[in-house]
């Protein structure tokens, strides 16, 4: 005979914490909890198995149920001194959905099933307490004719409405009419009265009697859960989440413990250490003379548990430290055998009845990214746990909230939302609003933060967008310039806010009918893409040395190697102090993110639009020496680490000037007509630029820009090894689809080599030669790629775009609806696409590695900062991610994890 | 030992033209003339092995060459009567390379090899032609010092320069001392001078002398011929083409006729039929007193071979068959001896030396598309050849020319070309200009033939495309709306002429500093691109029921379906006319493609612009009349065979109104302000718009646009159902990457197909639900895809710029040079790319059809009329092909082709 029902109670408890799945969390842990001698109301849990019977014979209990529900039963009332549904001495329980995990959509708790218009007499009696016993009917009323028989059962209501707030409008105009406000003001006789009237409803709305009999109460009640399982929303949060429909759910049946007894009564909740901060002090909640729903339901203000963490703010109120110091005691004492026992940060649920306590449920408690890792270092220095399970405890993402200042999120919590945009750039700030990148300029002289307000950013707008602390821009997508330049400097940025209506000339814009003025004061959170009135305070990730361990602990667990993506001397320092070993992604092209007449982008502009042979000649021997300067900077900032060159990337239209002053200005260096420049940046538009000509198609149509740039390379890498330096450069072609451009750009390089050698009088440089792969096609003829590319790195930003045929600057439109629909399960400019994406990327790594074994391979699209694709790399035989240096904490430890789950399941 | 050499000479020939590898094809055809008893000079082939050995031991003949070549020279001698070298009685020879297959860059001939200072009294004493002999060794020192001299030997220059044009220019300014303008006027005296000041130019410019030897001519001419396979040139052309270096080359060696003996001796070329229409009659052309190379030359006129392919223009000219009539009479009998034999059409040379027909060359001729076609199909009818062999004669793409007026190639070759752009509709079409769509209207009232010229077309110039004969822009590229409503139609077109500057309100525009105004008449080559100054004439293909017969005879062994792309009835009719088997893709958007207040169109830009959701509501309710009718109407004209219905595909922005009127027409309809349509008009702009909100992913936006199309096609098949016809629509989903997009697609085709069947009082309605393949991802996810739908079809066009992420209309940019630097062997939107594109239709292919083994699997891109492309799909095992009505021919043919190719290798 299969065994349906646990029981737990004290000694005599059957079931344990590592039954999870029979009994779902719930039941596992009070079983646990009862085991270690914790007060524990007795009870039993009707397993899972049971609701798989129960629902796959379409609403029958299996063979044996009944008999050992009877016995449980009996056990319960025998250690309880208590009979269910007695007159006298009547037991009451509560009845519990738990499954393997909480799950939105399952049947929400009934407490104080049992209370029949036999038994209301001989509580009171026993208790004393008519109010009490009132209470406590009107709440079975309110829960049972909801959840039970409405949500569960499926009784349609007479007209439409649900029955719950038809209830609590009885009640509600009941305190009205006795001009009270709270519930505790009312007498017995208005809570008898109010169940009367509570009773007529059900019969009035639902069309049938509330349940006079406590066998039908609890069975109603038991039967409520199971068919929960098979509810709309539980089945298709299941669908989403992949959760297999046989887990199904147990349901646990436990004696009452009423912490609504009077004022030696309370109920609370509480996490064994600060889920915030991750500080080891108890911090809970609690409420004297209610019951487990009251603190929850925002009705009354719960009380801080203890005194140490009480706030200035409430100050006055009384502790459960200083009001029952015996109960606390207890608890603090449970606090610290729990943790003990589990090692883990917990969850709790207590009641006190008339000075007595009982644990009603304890769980692992959620935290911050900051509490995790701050816990995850204690508790191995308290030696509660090892080096792996300290590492696995934080979840890479959650790094992000200790690497960039934020929105403190309770002010944020109580803030309006102006407007939201997409969120581009990480953290949060505040500041003066400025309208152009001048003003911003102007302003950060006086004012330590300024808010930049674009319609949308270019070049010329970089010396502003440096000075200012954070970035909105009415238009553009996630890889819009704004979004580039800004997660690559770790700032906090809002790009395509559609809401804000800009008028520059008039420094000021709209929003929803409200004008800000430039010098007014906005917050950003760039991390939600959220835009708030005034100035919110930001929380400061510390600079925790404890931060400094972990991640060095995590380090010793990782095999991939991680890099970084970045374009300057100062990117390369940060990303080092991150911990890269290397850059993965240094973008030529950035060097011309900046505009001046004296500066690189003005030269080049000069070679782009230039019409004569010789004027280009000229100008491109005007700008080497400073794309030379700039990979030499970066290159000894890393020094003995390889840095990945990716020769210019972005159609040429993307460094022409808009602004009329900007096009005046390079008319005059070449000495054209002004309307000339401006057909001849007209005809650089492209239909679909992200398509057009650019990567090595650029490289192959001006051989010439090709060579200066490795020339630029080699001339950097001669004069720093001279100079006693290791410099490892690599030159990435990018957008390549065919071993024909490789062929093509690859004898530029090796003459070039040659010639600068020569120059130097070496005997030869170290470099190494590779390709993006980032076309479809690449990915298809890795075989080929790989006999001229001595390492590939994916680029899974245009990757992406090509395999789903989806522009990201443009996805915006459709991807809401998309995600909605649940058309795709993630966005997959966010996470790889492990299906399409992803295999492309194997058959490249296998063809790639066919050719070429040592084929070095890495990724540098901005996946690499994400957890889920770091560890699909990880899977696909990758030798190191590259992401942006913010990022590098994050795809550390996401290798690390990655790793170590690997050992585990070949261990396992 | 091996056999290097083989004479040729009447019975004694040991070659044949089964022996083309190893002699190539002009000794083994004059091997097989000899055999047949046709009068050949005799002579002897060196064999490709033997060039082969030459080349690998770095210039060493193999063993027993020399010995061979005695042998050969000596039966040669033997055979004329004439001895090498004799300074009485001298044998002089020509000598010719000859492979597998004609090849740029290998040496050309060298005749009258064997005069010397010794052999040439002999000669003059023999001839009594002194005259004769000095032409003769004039060219041949100008023929041997540049071909094996310089060219083959690389002997440098002097000064850099070429030999020959040194030496043209003595004779030129020899001629002028002389007063006479023809060399035919120079006396002997002349030529013997002209002969001694070439060989000192020789000594002056090569810095050697002219071998006066018979036989170091002999052995540097046989040397030269070796060592011009190894050319830059031949090595480069071998590479293109893919020819095996090791082909090698055979040397032709062969007694001298004379076509330059005096007035009874000739020279001649000609085709056993018409080349250019295919016509059963004898054409060719002759010059008395010449030798071959004077022919080609152009320095004088050839005439006529017979009086029957005489012309107007050359009525007075003396033809061979006057002129020599029994030479004439014999060349006839080995026209028809060589037909008979080699069952082709042969393109022949002779020479007549003193009123004596000899051939010295037979092969396979050229022809042009018609001619092809026309003999084809004579031949078989006499029985000449077999269908199979009738079939395979004609080129797919050579229909082309069957299909479309062209302009006549003659006038063309003389014109001179104002401008090129893309070849983006075919054909040829002359008319007088026109600025605006309204013009071209007004002006084809009175003009039949008009030109439309605009900057670039849109849907509101749909009226003025449908009354030109031609379009021409300047902006746009392959896929622009002008080039793929031209495409549609058939009509002439060229787009992207980019050096046009137009002036619409002006009406005119300037091409390289001329004006050309409303009312000029321009011509257009759409298969080139070119736009002529003028009138040029057209030549119209025939309606020949021989073509009928021959595509008849193609479809009894093609295995593979053709069907159109078209989008109207009178598409689908024309469609029908040329094979049709059903139609490929309907493109829904094609019918908003026109533009007028009662317009679809404009109905469909109040849907995409109106702002409530009752306006656009009210706005699809009116539109879906109009999608019913059109096709229905296709339905009709296809009755019984399928039609791929698919869904709005482009980006919204291509249907809004650019035009200020049409802006403000639309503002009064809506009732909205004309700058809040601008706005509205704006937001649909997207950055890469063939990568952003289009197909699918509109009709899952816009559920209720998808519902109206489905209800149209389902209104359309029921009510033709049920008058009698027999509907077969196939939907068709656009830009698919998931097979959750067909989910939720599928479900309103569902319950629409459900709600129109019960409307209309019938048990279902019969349909196909499908995709287009044309986003990688879709491919590689067929598995899953297949699982929804029930076909197939590859959008060819998107699937290549994805896999490339080669924009089309962007390519142009970099394509010239990529295909220059042979970088791609082809452009891949002309060709499919077997190895890319290919791989990942043959993934989709397999994968889809391991979930559905029926399957459907077709290819609608414009690659289904495109022969090669075609070919890959049959191999791919693709059902069917689509392509434009006036490919389908082509493609009907191309299919024909791969089945007969497959089954012949099954065979073979």
């Amino acid at each position: 005979m299969e065994k349906y029902i646990y029981s737990f109670n004290g000694e005599e408890t059957e079931g344990d914490a590592s039954q999870m799945n029979l009994l779902g969390g719930k039941g596992a842990n009070l079983a646990e909890m009862a085991r270690l001698g914790i007060p524990v109301p007795p009870g039993f849990t009707i397993t899972t198995e049971c609701c798989n019977a129960y629902l796959q014979s379409g609403g029958d209990y299996p063979k044996g149920y009944a008999d050992q529900l009877e016995e449980a039963l009996t056990r319960l009332e025998r250690s309880m001194g208590l009979t269910f549904g007695d007159p006298d001495n009547p037991l009451l329980v509560s009845c519990r959905s738990g499954g393997r995990q909480s799950m939105p959509g399952m049947m929400e708790t009934v407490l104080n099933v049992g209370l029949t218009t036999e038994t209301i007499p001989g509580l009171i009696k026993k208790t004393g307490n008519g109010r009490f016993v009132y209470d406590s009917y009107r709440r079975l009323i309110m829960m049972y004719s909801d959840v039970v028989m409405e949500k569960a059962e499926g009784i349609e209501t007479e007209n439409g409405n649900a029955i719950r707030p038809q209830l609590e409008r009885i009640l509600s105009a009941f305190k009205e009419t006795r001009g009270v406000e709270s519930d505790a003001e009312l007498s017995e006789e208005d809570l008898k009265e109010i169940c009367i009237r509570f009773n007529k409803k059900v019969i009035q709305v639902l069309g049938r009697e509330f349940p006079d009999s406590p066998r039908a109460q609890l069975e109603g009640a038991i039967g409520a859960v199971f068919k929960s399982w098979n509810g709309k929303r539980a089945r298709s949060y299941r669908r989403i989440e992949n959760i297999a429909d046989n887990w199904g759910t147990g349901v646990t049946v436990q004696a009452m413990v009423f912490g609504n007894m009077g004022e030696t009564s309370a109920t609370g909740v509480a996490f064994t250490r600060n889920p915030a901060t991750g500080e080891n002090t108890f911090f809970g909640e609690w409420l004297p003379n209610a019951q487990g729903e009251d603190v929850v339901a925002g009705l009354r203000t719960p009380s801080p548990i203890n005194e140490a963490t009480k706030r200035e703010k409430n100050k006055a109120v009384q502790s459960l430290e200083a009001a029952m110091p015996d109960a606390y005691r207890e608890l603090e004492s449970i606090r610290h055998t729990l943790e003990q026992h589990y090692k883990e940060m917990l969850d709790i649920e207590f009641t006190i009845q008339k000075e007595r306590l009982f644990m009603l449920q304890c769980r692992v408690g959620k935290r911050t990214g900051t509490a995790s890792m701050v816990m995850a270092m204690e508790m191995l220095d308290e030696g509660l746990i090892d080096e792996v399970t300290a590492i696995k405890r934080v979840k890479p993402h959650q790094l992000n909230e200790l690497l960039h200042p934020i929105v403190d999120p309770d002010e944020e919590r109580r803030a309006k939302c102006l407007t939201e945009g997409l969120p581009a750039g990480p953290g949060g700030a505040f500041g003066h609003l400025a309208f152009t990148s001048d003003e911003a300029v102007k302003l950060a002289k006086t004012h330590p933060h300024v808010i930049l307000v674009r319609e949308e950013t270019n070049p010329e707008d970089i010396e502003g967008m440096r000075a200012a602390s954070g970035i909105l821009t009415a238009r553009g997508g996630m890889t819009s310039h704004a979004a580039l330049v800004a997660r690559g400097w770790g700032k906090c940025c809002i790009v395509g806010a559609g809401g804000i209506t800009i008028h520059p000339s008039l420094k000021k814009m709209t929003i929803d009918g409200t004008t800000f003025k430039q010098g007014d004061i906005l917050t950003l959170n760039g991390t939600r893409g959220r835009v708030y009135e005034g100035k919110l305070n930001m929380v400061d990730a510390t600079e925790d040395p404890r931060f400094q361990g972990f991640m060095e602990m995590a380090d010793k667990y990782r095999t991939m190697g991680v890099r970084a993506n970045a374009d300057t001397r100062e990117d390369a320092l940060v990303a080092k102090s991150y911990g890269a070993q290397g850059i993965g992604l240094f973008r030529t092209e950035h060097m011309f993110y900046s505009a001046g007449p004296e500066d690189p982008l003005f030269i080049l502009q000069k070679i782009i639009l230039s019409d004569t042979e010789s004027e280009r000649r000229s100008a491109i021997l005007e700008l080497a020496p400073f794309v030379k300067q700039e990979i030499k900077n970066t290159m000894e900032a890393m020094d003995a680490m390889p840095v990945t060159i990716r020769t210019l990337d972005p159609p040429l239209h993307e460094f022409v000037p808009h602004a009329r002053a900007k096009q005046m200005e390079l008319a005059e260096a070449l000495g054209v007509d002004l309307n000339e420049i401006k057909r001849r940046c007209e005809s650089l538009q492209e239909s679909n630029p992200m398509m057009g000509h650019r990567g090595v198609r650029l490289g192959i149509s001006f051989p010439d820009i090709t060579e200066m740039q490795v020339r630029a390379v080699f001339e950097a890498t001669a004069e720093l090894a001279k100079s006693g330096h290791h410099p490892q450069p690599e030159i990435m072609i990018p957008v390549t689809c065919d071993v024909n451009e490789l062929v093509f750009v690859r004898k530029i390089v090796n003459r070039i080599c040659e010639d600068v050698a020569r120059q130097h009088g070496l005997a030869g440089l170290v470099y190494k030669f590779g390709t993006m792969i980032e076309i479809p096609r690449a990915a298809l003829r890795a075989r080929q790629m790989a006999e001229l590319a001595e390492f590939f790195s994916f680029g899974t930003n245009d990757l992406t775009q090509l395999t789903y045929g989806f522009s990201r600057d443009d996805a915006g439109e459709f991807m809401p609806t998309y995600l909605e629909n649940k058309i795709l399960p993630a966005d997959p400019f966010q996470t790889l696409d492990p299906r399409g994406v992803g295999e492309l990327i194997k058959i490249a790594v296998e063809r790639g590695r066919k050719t070429r074994p040592d084929l070095k391979i890495g990724i540098c699209g901005e996946h690499g900062g994400d957890p889920a694709s770091v560890r699909f790399c990880y899977k696909a035989g990758l030798d190191y991610v590259s992401c942006s240096p913010y990022r590098i904490p994050i795809a550390r430890l996401a290798a690390a994890h990655a790793a170590i789950e690997a050992s585990e399941k070949d261990e396992g």
